[in-house]
């Protein structure tokens, strides 16, 4: 009843986080609602996955995700995610790997769900690392795994170190098949995004309980502020708490997606419907300039998967023209009058409504 | 009725094949529909004009376009049409045309409608033609024609060529009054543009029977069919017979557009009644998994022309969300949820609804 009352007082359109007919990750589905192009702003998968495990990356790390996988006898893959092994097993392999010693370099393994972990070089010695390296993993089985090798000169040597930090890495694992070796992709290094609060004029707070989330945030420049527990009214309690404090407030519900994720459209009516009562409420009565009620993308519990539908969006400010249009979703925001957009147009839009831009021209 | 029903099950919206207002030619419109922006990728009116008349273009060839004209005793342009000379007369010239001879070239002139001809050079002798060739029409009258120039070095032996043909086909046409003489515009070869298939993973086959919409498909890689007829039954037939053997189809209906140039609204709306009940259910019969009905351009009868309108279009797969609008036509699809779109978008959203695209970042 709220989600509708205020749709009714407000615009209503669809966003397109990346292009038409593109599903997008997290990571640039983010930013997009950040107001960055996601294909000119390209964060690398590395980062990304680094950033989605909370880890604290800094600017001079390379990043690069891993796969564990298996060998046969003669060091062909033979399974690229060397049986799905369980992440309980994966944290023991990790722990194992983090032993491994490498010349003026501080080197991470993290481990993220079943197979995956997350591997990071620090320079210590104040050399400089480069993180345009091909994969290692050739994609497909039957076949040895690639070297780390260079994209460019200047990343010869930390592909070296790479090469280096994986053949120690194969020495641990060879022990442990089905996850006796491993793989390494999407090399990056955080690529120095021009920052929002430089950009918008917007001093930006972010309240997310999930890393990935933070990590974004963080990586466009938001303070990130601590959230006393894992609910949204935790977020609430950090919002209100916070409010004269910023700006602009990236405010993050992480549910819907998990139950859309899972297939299980029940609980994400449910968990909208809670939002409707115990956050919109709350962020109402602090009296925004504008609120903007979105996701960075869509989750149809039918797909149990992220989708490239665009994305039903709720634009209220006192400047806006409502619809009159008293009902929010993707149906009624496809008859709104702010019609397909792309995400990058929300923070310009939120900026206009705020009466915070500039006249362009005499 | 059953485009009607079809619209209730599926999404609306209004194609825009070039920019807004512009109003296309059929082969810059179809590039847009097979998702290449016709700004970015630019074919020669030579080459549309060849095509549009079935001619077989080699990669190799150059193509022109060709004017009859009315010279006076001077050489002075009096009508750059010839009279609008029916093209039985035209027919009768061009074949004299083609007892034209050059040095390692090969020289074809086909006739196309009254007073309109084209004419291709393909090199026999292992040399290399260019396009980059001015028009010798001045696009007035009282003057001489223009000689054809180069735009650039490259092309220079080629204008030479086409200098040389022109000089004979004048000689050929002297007394042949009102089509004493004739104009080249629109020098070019084959873009050579990426092909469908690669860009879009897509096995592609073309239905169409009439040559310009046949030979745009083979442009861009398509593969074209062999249709047993001119009807859209015989075009039926075909898809139902290929349908294992292709993951995307081009589907071309031709009468409602040649219903427009003739100003028939009452026929059109026949034609369409007509591919409602004898194309649709069995397209639908073949269980696809996306369906897009659209257009290349409007043609309105009002106009007897095509026209800059966006287009209808429809686009259903299951996983699609119906706007619930059970009506298809401009007014229905200018409040449907795809709003007012590039026509470039189609194939992406076709791609996404297939589920045929990976997601981009993590």
């Amino acid at each position: 009843p709220n989600f509708d009352a205020l749709a009714g007082r407000s615009q209503l359109g669809l966003a397109v986080p990346v292009r038409p007919g593109v599903t997008p990750g997290s990571g640039p589905a983010h930013l997009s609602l950040f107001g960055y192009d996601p294909l000119t702003f390209d964060v690398g998968r590395g980062v990304l996955s680094a950033l989605g495990i909370g880890f604290d990356l800094h600017p001079e790390d390379v990043a690069a995700r891993g796969n564990f996988c298996t060998l046969d006898e003669n060091g062909l893959i033979t399974d690229r995610r060397a049986g799905r092994i369980p992440t309980e097993i994966s944290e023991k392999l990790v722990a194992l790997l983090r032993d491994i010693q490498l010349p003026g370099i501080q080197a991470f393994a993290e481990p993220v769900k079943e197979y995956r972990l997350v591997v990071v070089l620090r320079p210590t010695a104040g050399q400089t690392l480069h993180g345009n390296i091909y994969d290692t993993d050739p994609q497909k089985t039957g076949v040895p795994s690639l070297p780390a090798r260079a994209e460019d000169q200047a990343s010869e040597a930390t592909a070296e170190l790479f090469d280096d930090w994986i053949a120690a890495a194969k020495e641990i694992l060879k022990d442990h098949r089905p996850a006796n070796s491993l793989n390494l992709r999407g090399f990056a290094k955080d690529p120095g995004l021009p920052k929002f609060p430089d950009i918008f004029g917007l001093k930006a707070g972010a309240i997310a309980t999930y890393p990935m989330y933070r990590g974004v945030a963080k990586l466009v420049g938001m303070d990130v502020l601590p959230v006393g527990g894992e609910t949204v009214e935790d977020e609430v309690d950090t919002l209100r708490t916070r409010w004269d404090e910023y700006d602009y407030f990236f405010f993050h519900v992480k549910k819907t997606d998990s139950a859309g994720e899972d297939g299980n459209f029940d609980l994400k009516a449910q968990i909208i419907e809670h939002v409707d009562e115990a956050v919109l409420p709350a962020i109402l009565d602090l009296d925004p300039d504008v609120l903007i009620v979105t996701g960075d993308h869509s989750t149809p519990s039918i797909l149990k998967s992220h989708s490239w539908h665009p994305v039903p969006t709720l634009l209220w400010s006192r400047y806006c023209l409502p619809d009159g249009i008293a009902e929010y979703g993707e149906r009624a925001c496809g008859r709104g009058s702010l019609g397909v957009f792309p995400a990058t147009d929300e923070l310009p839009l939120a900026l206009g409504h705020a009466l915070r831009l500039n006249k362009y021209g005499a």
